[in-house]
């Protein structure tokens, strides 16, 4: 077991609020239609002024209050966003000027594996404050999903939501018991076109071709295809992932799962065959929040006293890639 | 010392040389201009076909066959490119299939830390090989820096490149002695917009103001602020990365610096006091290639022969963010 602590949990939630009833309008929908078929009442949507910095930092700044911090005592400054702030640097700069530490020297950078990035980012800085790099570790998620939607694309555009989560790590303090018990990732890089965005990167040139650069520039998503793959490959990973953590499924508390879809959380409820209530959702209230659905789930869960202090946790999640991932923990 | 070994390096080196002589014409410049002021005789740029995930994955694979495996055998594929090919998903994902493993199941992610994304990939995956979480890691930085030019900005486009540069790391093997003595690594936000890329992500939106997306969508750099705030900064940095490392530095038989500009390359060495050859240069043949300069200049040395096994050796940069950024390691 990794002898690390999640010491303090954090969300930011933007300010302008989207009701499905909203969307139905939008699409000229009967009433109810949008809430009926997304499994959400409602979603947040960023503001011009609330950057993806910016949620970052009041996420961050959450997470070190509930973990009796202050900033300036953070080793490390690791961004786990799908998309960027801007291309450079790296958003985990932007984070730390948000956080007021622009002069400070605490390294920053970003891990990025789209929707599995807060876990990918947990997984790899557990090993380095356990092997003692460092000591405090801020791993914050801030996705502005409704800057990539096209909004006539009600299929997926109803899905998605804005928002940030964030945690602070450190070591296990001394009889707490806390620890990471296993991980595990798998990436199928065949279903690279399942969910993309095409531009934002060096591929398609807006100097070259405006028209294919704008073409490319929503997120795409081929839900069927996306979910049947998914659900062909989760069993034998869920299996892999609590065979390396040296647990079984029937000893976790609390499952705290990406928030894809109410369709993707209703298969790994079935697939898992646990209890109501064992796997935490915020979906109806929040929508899919790429990278930011995990922490943010998780400090719902801490916040309302569904996870607590020696519980057995399972953070679970499918994303683009396509991928997997896991993170099994004693909190 | 962690025991790590970078058991292979590679290069890919793009079809199209452009030599600065062609510059100087392109920019109106008397013959010679354009390699007096870059230090720089030539640079190759990507052309259409060379994608940055196939770059990566050429010179990932010249990486494995240094180290005599075969791209199955890798337990995680880590990306380390400033810019992504495309907004989602990760870079990684897309290099995992261009290596023929789209079915592996391989993990697959990316670090960013802009130039420095290298030693930071390398720092974060040396924990995990250590932390005996993974075996074989492949981390790769490809650039394709000629796609944010802008073209009369003669400036900042004579100084970058194209490029692909990658490692192997694996555990350290009997008796080789191989391993990692320290790392250190500081940001200082105060100076995110000395070098900077504003569009490409979610700050700036094409469909809401396409002018200001194209005004951002090019880098940008303040040249001499950033020169004088790295060169205020470097000493103090370097004299606490060999601090940590518990090295001195005429313990260092070669130096493997980020090839960021031949003025920058001359007050390290000068600033070092070292003699002339200790740091490795391939700027004048490859330019800037931002995160794949130091995997590239490392390939050199190597296959070179001027690292050999059992050689102590520095990999030190500077980056956007401002951020410096060091790893001590004996090859």
């Amino acid at each position: 077991m990794l002898s690390v602590q999640i010491l303090g949990t954090g969300e930011y939630v933007p300010t302008r609020c989207v009701y499905s009833s909203t969307l139905d309008e939008r699409w000229h929908k009967p009433a109810g239609w949008t809430s009926r078929h997304a499994g959400i009442e409602r979603r947040y949507y960023a503001t011009e002024d609330e950057t993806t910095s910016l949620m970052a930092a009041r996420a961050a700044q959450a997470a070190l209050t509930a973990a009796s911090l202050e900033a300036g005592q953070l080793d490390c400054i690791v961004s786990a966003c799908s998309v960027m702030e801007q291309a450079i640097p790296c958003s985990a700069a932007l984070i730390q000027r948000q956080l007021g530490l622009g002069e400070s020297g605490i390294p920053a950078f970003d891990i990025n594996a789209t929707c599995l990035s807060f876990l990918a980012a947990l997984d790899t800085m557990s090993m380095a404050i356990a092997a003692g790099r460092y000591r405090y570790v801020l791993i914050v998620s801030s996705e502005i999903a409704s800057a990539g939607l096209r909004e006539d694309d009600a299929e997926t555009a109803m899905l998605f939501g804005d928002g940030a989560g964030a945690v602070v790590l450190g070591p296990t303090t001394a009889h707490s018991g806390t620890g990471i018990q296993g991980t595990h990732f798998e990436t199928y890089a065949i279903g690279a076109e399942l969910c993309q965005v095409r531009s934002g990167g060096t591929r398609i040139r807006p100097r070259k071709d405006m028209q294919a650069f704008l073409d490319g520039a929503c997120f795409e998503m081929q839900g069927r295809h996306t979910y049947r793959m998914a659900a062909q490959r989760l069993p034998a990973f869920l299996e892999r992932l609590f065979t390396r953590a040296g647990v079984s499924l029937s000893s976790i508390d609390r499952i705290i799962p990406h928030q894809a879809s109410a369709k993707a959380l209703a298969h790994l409820e079935n697939l898992l065959k646990v209890p109501a209530g064992k796997l935490v959702k915020v979906l109806a209230e929040r929508g899919n929040q790429m990278a930011a659905s995990i922490p943010v789930t998780l400090h719902h869960a801490v916040a309302t006293g569904k996870v607590k202090r020696g519980d057995a946790i399972a953070l679970i999640g499918s994303g683009a890639g396509l991928s997997f991932g896991g993170v099994i923990l004693t909190y």
